[in-house]
């Protein structure tokens, strides 16, 4: 419900004392209703805790419904737990208790039936929020070096003698980085994602263009941990290289699965991995510093190697941007400010200052031990799983450091599932995506984003052959634009705010946006042959669609807006908008209203559907009917009881099928009007639509609704031997002005 | 619209009774309709005249809508022929201008809009159905003979020498089947089809199996006349050969693009090439016969030949089974007796008698001339093409010749395009395929019947790799089971009428009816493993489905029926029932009826939707409202101008949403009952869905109607942008009992 402006609110107002005027209706019977509408309360979010495993809560029914509770006895009301199969399961499972097996089969692959779930939110401690939310950002240790020195070893033992130096540039990017995320923290405590900050204080379009950096990041994060976690599998199991796409694509698949059942986010379950990891790669430097410390800290030599470039600038920027995607994800806790305990700022704030130093430490570490060790990377096996095997042989604890490394990617790729639906929301929030993503709690709208971003991040996976080198220099491209913008935006914030502490906070983000930029800058340019053109045109065309939707919305806006055309109104009665706490002011005096027009003369202009009360609406219900059975019965019984003109209507195929029914409708008793159409071709739904056309073109002023009976089966197969009709009729009618349909239910 | 049993009858008149007993309703405004309800009346099948190419006509508007009448001035109204853009053409092109080029291009190559079209019927006269109605029969010589001297051919020259005799034992089942349908034809002048005069005579079940040869003949005909074709292709384009599986598909799509579109069956083009065919047939035999009798019939000796089988009476037996594949076709007419101009079935026996002369004299003359020229069939070149090579050397009348057998065959395999869902239609009227199947004349019904056969044929045509020698086994089993049953069912009919010349007709068909078992068991038995088992499982297959889709309609009819659960009737009440051409008799006066029960205490039993008359229905509105805006103001003033209680209901994402919603109500001047529901998680649906339910089960006796604005946009890709809620609701909402859903248009 978006805020009213002034106009709207006096359009309203108006439009609500003409209905008051005009209304005939006593004011009793607008008030009285066969039920009470209040009806329980709908559950807090507090009450609901979701279960050990899953995210999806069961939304029960906003109250016992009496009848169940008088026939299961006592004890139902109080049973309103998530995990208890919640009132209304007893409900619908009292209604189809003939499904019994097979529902339940399904329940238990698909998951609860999506009308009654929705998504749960979490809350979480640092404890458990710093593993998860880091999983992204630390598992990057996994491809980050490596993806460092793969480009440095094109130039020899020369090259690789730039690993420390670039990997001390990289250290100084994340510590700026990170402090400059701090700063995001403290502006925007209720989340500050890229696309928020660039919004905020740069305008649409950079915040539409840090979203596409953030969703191409998404994508290449599913699609990089995925093929940097079967790299640590296939180091271990050589074997399984040559299927490395095929697994890869199941991994995505069951990630997909997974996230479409409900898997939770948070829970000590999710912290594991991540822990793992950090005790694996901190025992391997230990390990490797304490070898190291017995050769005095000499470096092991490389195994001789063949330049095919020489050392250079261009080089060494590449290695640069290569290595810098070992901060990818560093922004996670900066979005995910809200799902903190209170005070949720600051302790996000402090989780984030942990993660970044245990990056570095990871980052450093690993850099430095394959330096010492003397390693190079190869293609069949990760300096991570080298490193281990010179550490540890092939025992337990190698085994330890490659499974720990492979759950903490697929835990990072996981990571994307929840961020990639946010996104969504934030950019359907500004009409920038289809609305369905506005209900982040429906489970279709998030099973949905999730399916497409397993798509895209499958496609990508397979199209680059699941090679985690190819997918780099795609992925820096997105993440830094987003990185770039963001902080430029909180340049701009503090600049404009100019609160307490301003100056140093703009200094941090500014450094921290001057060298994303620079680490964009050198992705884009280096490697815009290598794939990052791909990145960069998937970053305009998001653009392009975006932009459309939002002009889209923005007609249809328009389109929807209360607008003064049938009433003619005096400019100086539109009032100012009352605060929003006072009681409805009076209704401005009856002035010089000119009444709607008269319905009289059936004239073009009644087209438009623009009657806003009651009394301008003219009723024909037009009932078509197959044959004279339960059904239709049940229908016309419907349509005479709204006490508005009905007209019966059968299509007939023939003569005799014409008389025989209207000998029935005859002994019926021949109650309301009847016209039967002859449709020499059999056909159905074009005579009644060409039909119902007529009656229109006929008065249009009226509103003519088409009340259809009809059969609803249990199954969806049985469906195909039936319901068509009014499915067909409903699509046919749709484009048609003024013509409402209405569908009569009869449940065999 | 079936017949109604005394029963049904007499429960309608009873209902009926009851409606106008207890309904408060002044007759005064029940029969006050604001339209008149006769406008125009719809054309007669003889007004609508096909056009040239096309079998699809456009099903006009009843009648020139006035406003419309009024804006183009005179000739309006006159122009209401087929080929002229028509009424509802005008209004709706009027409607939607802005869309012309997308629109028209749509239009060029996808026909008019479904809705106002529908297959038009034609009327053949004898000249034009003879080549139409053979098409299917005579083309078979393009591989009966072939596939005859195929089998012949595995015992070497010995095997070719059975080729005369097998042959004559062809001619006589021809003459014997042919002289069959002549009976079936005269017993059946409204179309005798194998399926209809099985059901007729021997039962459900045979007629069951004789559909279901039909089907699979149909198919089996598009994929071997295609295969045939490509044959007599290929054997012209030795170089084609390889890529003649991709070619067939795509022919296959041809046939189905130009039915979708709506090729029309007859006309003057479409009697071509069976001319061409037969003439081109009967001028090869002369020339052959001719060289032949220079040579004074001495046969040309055959190349030597290596013998895989001894000759014996199996192989003779294969070889009469493939070889009577000549035959399928020969029931066409039979189907079509109705197709023909008056007197149609005397007509249709004249053209039966001359498509049988045809068959013998195309197929005996082109196996005598195989025969005097001692050619062996090859798997580069078929027999036709080997004679006319023989004959003409490679010029023109050699072209000639193969194109006018690949044309009648393309023409052959479109007939299946109208047989296919002419018997669906008939299987649908006994209730043994989907009821959408009815609409003969509706073309979406249509076009889902030729897809359903182009598939099938497709899959059929490249599981067998285009080999027409590997699909005639299975061609053979469900044509000749379909003549089996069909002939049979002739002799029961015949010995049940006794009519004048009974005796005549029952020898006749008796024999038609043994011939054909014979080949059809022959056929079956010795190419059980070389596919016939596939026709078999087929059929079976075939007869499950179909009588598990007749037991689900026999349910549902069930179910549908009036029933006097609500009423108590007396049983002396049920009066006969009344002549149907008499005035509706009086009600039966009011007996002890048994007032509907009370909606005072809401039960259980309230859940079943048996209202049959207006006052038992008890009525509750609910408007899901996302906003204030004009679209909602509609459903709004709809709903309130029902005269029923409202009660709008608003789902907020938090209470800040909730507070601002009700503001506005307020604004608005709080005209019906408001409840705005707070969804913690954002969802819609579901939070909606168990409101409605929570309302239905505090007062079961209620009709719930949910009134849904709905947003309609021009094109479908918007639509991904806005309908989603509607559909979603009517989704999860179509389960439930008494709930009735009303969808309120408001067009941008």
């Amino acid at each position: 419900m978006p805020k009213l402006d002034a106009e709207q609110s006096a359009l309203l107002r108006q439009v609500g004392h003409e209905w008051g005027r005009v209304s005939a209706a006593p004011e009793a019977w607008r008030r009285a209703l066969p039920v009470d509408p209040e009806v329980g309360s709908y559950p807090e979010p507090a009450q609901i805790v979701p279960a050990r495993f899953g995210r999806f809560v069961r939304v029960p029914a906003l109250r016992e419904p009496p009848s169940q509770a008088a026939g299961t006895g006592e004890g139902g009301p109080g049973g309103g737990g998530p995990e208890e199969p919640g009132t209304e399961e007893a409900g619908t499972e009292g209604a189809a208790v003939t499904g019994g097996f097979g529902l339940r089969l399904r329940r238990a692959v698909l998951g609860a039936p999506l009308k009654s779930t929705a998504i749960a939110r979490e809350r979480m401690r640092k404890i458990v929020a710093l593993p998860v939310l880091s999983a992204d950002a630390l598992s990057s240790v996994a491809y980050g070096p490596e993806a460092l020195l793969a480009v440095l070893v094109l130039a020899g033992t020369a090259g690789l003698r730039y690993s420390v130096p670039v990997s001390l540039a990289i250290v100084f990017l994340m510590l700026a980085v990170g402090a400059s995320y701090r700063q995001t923290i403290r502006a925007y405590p209720h989340g500050g994602g890229s696309y928020i900050v660039a919004t905020d204080n740069l305008g649409r379009v950079p915040g539409l263009v840090a979203a596409a950096g953030l969703m191409t990041d998404y994508i290449l994060t599913v699609a990089v941990s995925v093929s940097s976690g079967m790299a640590a599998v296939t180091s271990a199991i050589p074997r399984l290289a040559d299927d490395v796409v095929l697994i890869g694509v199941l991994v995505i698949a069951v990630l997909l699965a997974g996230n479409l059942r409900g898997v939770r986010q948070a829970g000590a379950l999710f912290a594991a991995p991540t822990y793992a990891f950090i005790i694996a790669i901190l025992s391997l430097v230990g390990v490797a510093l304490y070898h190291a410390s017995g050769r005095d800290f000499h470096t092991v030599a490389t195994p001789p190697l063949h330049a095919t470039e020489g050392v250079g600038v261009l080089l060494v920027a590449k290695a640069f941007a290569s290595g810098a995607t070992a901060m990818t994800g560093i922004e996670a806790i900066s979005n995910a400010v809200p799902a903190f305990q209170p005070v949720a700022w600051r302790n996000a704030r402090t989780t984030l200052t942990w993660m970044i130093g245990l990056l570095v430490v990871l980052f450093a570490g690993t850099v430095a031990i394959v330096h010492f060790e003397g390693l190079v990377p190869e293609s069949q096996e990760t300096i991570l799983s080298q490193l281990a095997h010179r550490s540890y042989g092939s025992g337990g604890m190698y085994v330890f450091t490659q499974v720990a490394t492979a759950l903490v990617l697929l835990l990072a790729a996981n990571t994307a599932y929840n961020d990639f639906p946010r996104v969504l929301f934030l950019l359907a929030r500004d009409d920038h995506a289809p609305r369905i993503f506005l209900r982040l709690g429906d489970r279709l709208a998030f099973s949905n984003g999730i399916i497409v971003l397993s798509v895209a991040a499958a496609v990508v996976y397979v199209a680059f052959d699941g090679r985690t080198a190819s997918l780099i220099p795609l992925y820096a491209v997105g993440v830094f634009l987003a990185f770039t913008l963001s902080q430029s935006g909180m340049v701009v914030h503090w600049w404009r705010g100019r609160d307490r502490h301003w100056r140093k906070s703009l200094c941090f983000n500014a450094t921290g946006a001057l060298l994303s930029a620079v680490v964009f800058i050198t992705a884009g340019v280096t490697k815009f042959t290598a794939g990052a053109w791909l990145a960069i045109l998937t970053v305009a065309l998001f653009l392009l669609v975006t932009t459309r939707i939002r002009s889209h919305y923005d007609k249809v806006r328009e389109a929807l807006r209360l607008h003064p055309q049938m009433i003619e109104i005096p400019s100086r009665t539109i009032a100012p908008l009352p605060g929003t706490e006072e009681p409805p002011p009076p209704p401005p005096p009856p002035g010089p209203w000119v009444p709607s027009v008269s319905t009289g003369a059936p004239g073009k202009e009644r087209d438009a559907e623009t009657e806003d009360t009651p009394e301008e609406i003219r009723h024909l219900s037009v009932v078509p009917l197959e044959g004279l059975h339960q059904a239709s019965m049940r229908a016309l019984a419907y349509a005479a009881s709204l006490q508005q003109p009905v007209l019966a209507v059968h299509v007939s195929p023939s003569d005799e099928d014409a008389e025989r029914f209207h000998d029935a409708w005859l002994l019926w008793g021949d109650h309301l009007p009847l016209r039967v159409v002859i449709s020499p071709y059999r056909a159905i739904v074009a005579p009644l639509v060409s039909y119902i056309e007529s009656l229109h073109h006929q008065r249009p002023d009226l509103t003519v609704t088409v009340i259809l009976p009809e059969i609803v089966v249990r199954h969806w197969w049985h469906r195909i031997l039936h319901s068509y009709l009014a499915g067909r009729l409903r699509r046919a009618l749709r484009p048609l002005p003024k013509i409402v349909v209405t569908t009569v239910p009869f449940h065999v």
